[in-house]
């Protein structure tokens, strides 16, 4: 080694100059974003430049984060700053000092090469990236290939095996007294459709063991814990769900807080960014989640529509076939259930929408949304018989004896409560109806661009926002009755739905009458 | 329209507060990003949050930005900060007011997610998605899926079609009154391939017309563009490009600086985080770089060996085949090249090492590297046959004499100080010499792993750095001669490139003497 020609030791232990850390109080939603100042000598001398990726390390601890640089007064030449994400994953306190590096190369993005070039993913290579997700050494840039890449191809068995083997292993993974642990996933893309906290309800009325978790919506305008975060706390331990489990037979919580599958939201973070859903990703998600929990007998409820998630029946057949099949490989009895979507299932759409229709159900309101209820009950009577907790073929009427005599929405209170507490959605702040034009018949209903409706009007982020839909599939209209009520926290977002509802009018498509 | 039941006239133009633009001096490397303080009550109405994309108004002019916020005093809830991209796209003076949106929709998305999904490209999708990808419309995440949706999928001529047609439409498009316009490109992959500047100074001494455009590096240690970097200036506009060739015959310039391919930077970004090479993108970006340069006659070199770019008689055949296909469809008249790329070329890995080797070359220095002289002259040959710049058959001869006789020198130093200025390359501050550790004879040489060497040296991003090989397969060695020398400018970058080093001692395989 020589500094103009003069040798210099490198075997020698460097001294690393610390850098001085500093809170920048940046919330980035679990993005690691380090700044340091352009003449900061450490990044010089370690050649690291804007954008690059880096290592900081302090201790035994380390995070990956993406560099900026600033020539300004914000980060010192001997600070870095740190967004929220890097602070806490490195447990700071301010004025600790940390030193800056390259980070060691990343081995997963071998496998993750491989995989964009057309190759099944083996199980090592699976393992190797959610092992880097998880720990934040693959970017967002860098999961985004990944995810396309898995979505580009057909959704192979033996591939999902892998992708939810892996899964399972970087996260916690509980264990049940019971010999049976049921448990329920609706593959989702139907607007509404929130059974589960019917069914679970009934079930563990019934005496069943069923640790449900749910996620929030990826591309959708609610997911079932987006939906539960408007009534209870879903954001619990892993410890938290098996003591409300071990109390009330089910509970009805947050995936993402238990660490049962840590990648997830990661992943989803990506694939809402490409608005974007992949197969294998999501059997291999749904799969892992239910393993994690430690459930033995899963039923699968597939809606099929022109514009449900699962447009075919030979789509959802195919699916169902995945979800068997990686069940199998892990032990798992999963039942599959083919439904209609063809329109939405309550009345409303959007997280404290959705939680209304629940309650009405549970409390059997006259007005209750009536495919809503009879959804709930069909699920909950197959899971019923599956767990034995009724003679085979009285599944149905047990059901129903539970939701009617009121034992259904005492163990949902009973659940919320252990849960942290119960309460009523809110209402969003401003509404906006939709009249119908002319007097019509309902032809068809296009829960896609319904979905969009409620995004633009601010659902999932939004928990009272999102549209109330006053009419079916072949119903008669008259001018000026409601067809749809828009729901807004801003009048901004409430602009925006409104836009779009007038370049898409034809969404709920009429049949002169 | 109703507030807890009141009506609010949403068709009135609403007044939207504008935020006064803050100049962080971010840098982000052509990344838009903007920062609100977390109790801003515009992006709260807008209900915008964390790592959404938004869109910032100024007058006419626009931006797409990703959005974090700030609790505390970087930014006041009345303002914006902006990194130094957004600033610039934007044309701000400090103080501008600018109104913060929910970006519309992005309708490349959705011909984006059908190629993620195995279709192929339309023109119009392709020509939508890199519009989108110019404007900044779409984010690295969603280049990325884009990318990687592209590698996923065998090459095909009319998809390239489609990607060429697209980016010669959003870049400029330059004209000759020449008929005859020439140029080359090498397909990479061979550490110290670099031909360009002498076929380009032979080419042009013989009076062709030859407006050189390169590319800096994606995944290698140094692009032509670096290594140009260090002898001349390279970042013209296309107008100083026009004066260049029209003055000198040819030039030598850096392609993003000319907005001939203006997505380029922004794709070969997303490329380097993956380190992914695509070829339906590559052969793309080459193919549309010289229609929207005016050529007519084009020669693409393709070196082939086990650790080149391409690594098969058989990839090279069908990489050939899709420039010609694709200059075909374009008018073009394209020849290919398939050359032997077993080991590298130059003796210098690296920008200003190359640069070096160069030099060496066209002041035929009696220790030039000759595969580089040799190769230069076969390309210039073709090329002046091509051009009908000598009799058929007389290329080699040609090219000989005006190498040896000092004209292709001069044209060299002519070129250079028509786009600015002559100088020659520095030395890095740093080097260390690795020697054989025993008498042997060189069997092979990984090309892959001495560009990852030269990489973690700091090339390209540290002009000087990289490695100089001073050995060729079948070359005796003795123990204590050198294999090897790193160049660097800090002791980190020598330090990770000489661990890497010690891990793979095998990249230089060694037969026992």
């Amino acid at each position: 080694m020589s500094d103009q020609g003069d040798d210099l030791d490198l075997d020698a232990p460097r001294e690393l100059t610390p850098l001085k850390a500093k809170r920048l109080k940046l919330h980035t939603q679990r993005e690691s974003i380090a700044i340091v100042n352009e003449r900061c000598t450490v990044a010089r001398s370690e050649g690291l430049t804007e954008r690059a990726r880096v290592e900081l390390r302090i201790e035994e601890r380390q995070a990956i984060a993406r560099l900026y640089q600033v020539d300004d007064t914000m980060v010192a030449t001997d600070e870095i700053g740190l967004s929220e994400t890097a602070w806490q994953k490195l447990g700071l306190n301010e004025g600790d000092e940390l030193t800056l590096h390259h980070p060691r190369s990343i081995s997963s993005l071998g496998g993750l090469r491989r995989k964009v070039y057309g190759h099944r993913l083996s199980a090592g290579h699976a393992a190797e990236i959610f092992r880097d997700i998880v720990d934040g050494r693959l970017s967002d840039v860098q999961i985004s290939a990944f995810i396309s890449a898995l979505a580009s191809q057909p959704p192979e068995v033996s591939e999902i095996v892998a992708l939810t083997q892996a899964m399972v292993a970087i996260g916690d993974r509980l264990t049940w007294p019971d010999n049976v642990v049921v448990d329920k996933h609706c593959v989702g893309g139907l607007p509404g459709n929130r059974t589960t906290p019917i069914v679970v309800s009934i079930v563990a009325a019934a005496g069943l063991t069923i640790p449900k978790t749910s996620s929030r919506a990826i591309t959708s305008p609610a997911g079932t814990a987006d939906t539960l975060a408007t009534l209870t706390r879903v954001d619990l331990s892993g410890e938290e769900m098996r003591q409300v489990v071990e109390q009330q037979g089910g509970c009805m919580v947050w995936g993402g807080g238990v660490e049962l599958s840590p990648a997830d939201d990661l992943v989803i973070r990506v694939e809402r960014e490409l608005e974007l859903d992949c197969t294998s990703q999501m059997v291999a998600s749904v799969m892992s989640k239910k393993i994690a929990a430690g459930s033995t007998h899963v039923l699968i409820d597939v809606p099929v529509g022109p514009t449900a998630k699962v447009r075919s029946q030979a789509g959802a057949e195919e699916l169902a076939a995945f979800m068997k099949g990686v069940g199998e490989a892990f032990g798992l009895h999963v039942e599959t259930i083919i439904t209609d979507g063809l329109q939405p299932i309550g009345d409303g759409i959007g997280p404290a929408l959705e939680a209304h229709d629940v309650l009405a159900v549970l409390e059997c309101e006259r007005n209750a949304p009536r495919e809503l209820r009879q959804r709930a009950l069909n699920l909950a009577a197959v899971i019923l018989e599956m767990g034995a907790a009724c003679p085979p073929g009285q599944g149905k009427s047990t059901a129903n004896a539970i939701l009617d005599d009121g034992r259904a929405m005492r163990k949902f209170v009973a659940i919320c409560k252990a849960q942290g507490e119960f309460r009523r959605p809110e209402r969003a702040r401003f509404q906006h109806v939709i009249e119908c034009e002319r007097s019509a018949r309902i032809a068809s209903i296009d829960n896609r661009r319904l979905a969009r409706l409620a995004k633009l009007a601010g659902a999932p982020r939004s928990p009272a926002a999102g549209v109330v839909i006053h009419v079916n599939i072949g119903d008669p209209v008259e001018a000026g009755q409601p067809l749809i009520t828009l729901h807004g926290e801003s009048i901004g977002e409430l602009e925006y739905a409104l836009d779009y509802y007038r370049m898409n009018t034809d969404l709920i498509e009429k049949f002169a009458k």
